[in-house]
């Protein structure tokens, strides 16, 4: 059996075994002056990443001559689609993640053993990523992984909180800890199959609730607190490897 | 001759020739709450990029943890200096640019042949770097190579203004176009030959004439702007291959 290693290293990239799961990486993206950069920069580190496929939403009533360049010059395979989003639709991001999962959902209804070992991953276009943070963390997810996002404001981290038993039982969070799943959108993944099991999405009716789009998907995914797998949350410091960060 | 292609690509990588001078990318930095998440993906961005070597100049009275830790696990080849700003030492990054001078004048003092063909640049750790930077721009520098720079505010791009004989006459920048080199820190690069020739720093001198540090310190290498070679100016639009961003 060739490449039943768990990982193998070949020109500073790493190979994964057959066993190891795709990534699926979302990214919805709209026009503002730090677009090309920071589109530039996130191609470049997923261009360090094996066995992934990125897709790329456009906030945009077509596609753009410029990012239609840019995914032919790279080497990540990429999926690009736009959706402009429709009037009143509650925040930026939020039509284009759906998009992106109808796609999935079409895409992959019919798929069957090894095509269904995917983990898919909402990565915006202006965080920092550390490329660990694929093979280490999103790779090893089961269902639905959980670990520590870096804020830049004021230096903070915002992480699940876990037991002895290392569940989740709580979160260290800025913004409304009391939330079920008080994470931000680039601090979860999920297994494919979660998504074609359900018709999660970033619904209008999160936005009533007005507790951000994260607690409200990875609620209409109907999994409890205690079905999280936490990530990077026993080391001390905390091991950051995804910072929410945004270019000016 | 082996190795007498021009550019040779292997492993997604570009293996540069014996001909081609290898990149001396300086990047001085300070702590603040974006520090990790901007070297982590800067790291990552130079760790595509073959024949290069990263000094990297804390401003802090003893090197850090964390960027000890950093350097020790990528495979970029990187020189770890410290020097804490002196009081009343004109602008941040000053002060450590001219450390790094100083390191490599000393270093390269009785350096012969193709050891002296190395270009300068100096990389701040908060902009965008596209890959093709190195090959396309940098490499190619001679004496002294300028280009253009994208910001972010406004979508702007400054750049140096050519005549039709491609010989630089100005400058479109938002700030002093009159500056005999109104560029960038990220638009200029220079052989090590003119940083040993001379003892240009970004002197406190330079303070006082308000102008920015990058004018007056392309002055003090004794250069004309009939000297400057331009990259990336004739193409319509413009090709940007760095930004001056900031993360928040």
């Amino acid at each position: 059996m060739p490449f039943d290693t768990n990982l193998v290293s070949s020109c500073g990239r790493t190979l994964l075994s057959r066993e190891k799961p795709e990534i699926v990486f979302i990214t919805p993206t709209n026009e503002k002056f730090t677009q090309l950069a920071d589109l530039t920069r996130l191609s470049q580190t997923l261009s360090l990443v094996s066995n992934i496929q990125w897709i790329i939403i456009e906030d945009r009533a077509q596609k753009s001559e410029k990012l239609v360049k840019l995914l032919n010059r790279i080497k990540v395979p990429s999926i690009h689609l736009n959706l402009k989003t429709p009037p009143a639709f509650p925040g930026r991001g939020w039509a284009q993640r759906n998009y992106a999962l109808e796609y999935i959902r079409n895409k992959y209804q019919s798929a069957t053993g090894n095509e269904l070992k995917k983990i898919v991953y909402f990565g915006d276009d202006d965080n920092a990523y550390d490329i660990r943070l694929f093979d280490n963390y999103i790779r090893n997810v089961k269902r639905i992984g959980v670990w520590p996002v870096g804020l830049t404001y004021g230096g903070v981290v915002e992480a699940p909180r876990v037991n002895q038993d290392s569940r989740v039982v709580g979160w260290n969070s800025l913004w409304r800890p009391d939330r079920m799943f008080a994470t931000d959108m680039a601090g979860f993944a999920i297994s494919l199959d979660l998504v074609l099991n359900t018709n999660a999405t970033f619904a209008a009716s999160c936005d009533k609730r007005q507790l951000g789009p994260e607690t409200c998907f990875i609620e209409l995914l109907g999994v409890q607190r205690g079905d999280l797998e936490p990530f990077g949350v026993n080391d001390q410091p905390k091991e950051v490897l995804v910072w929410h960060t945004r270019t000016e």
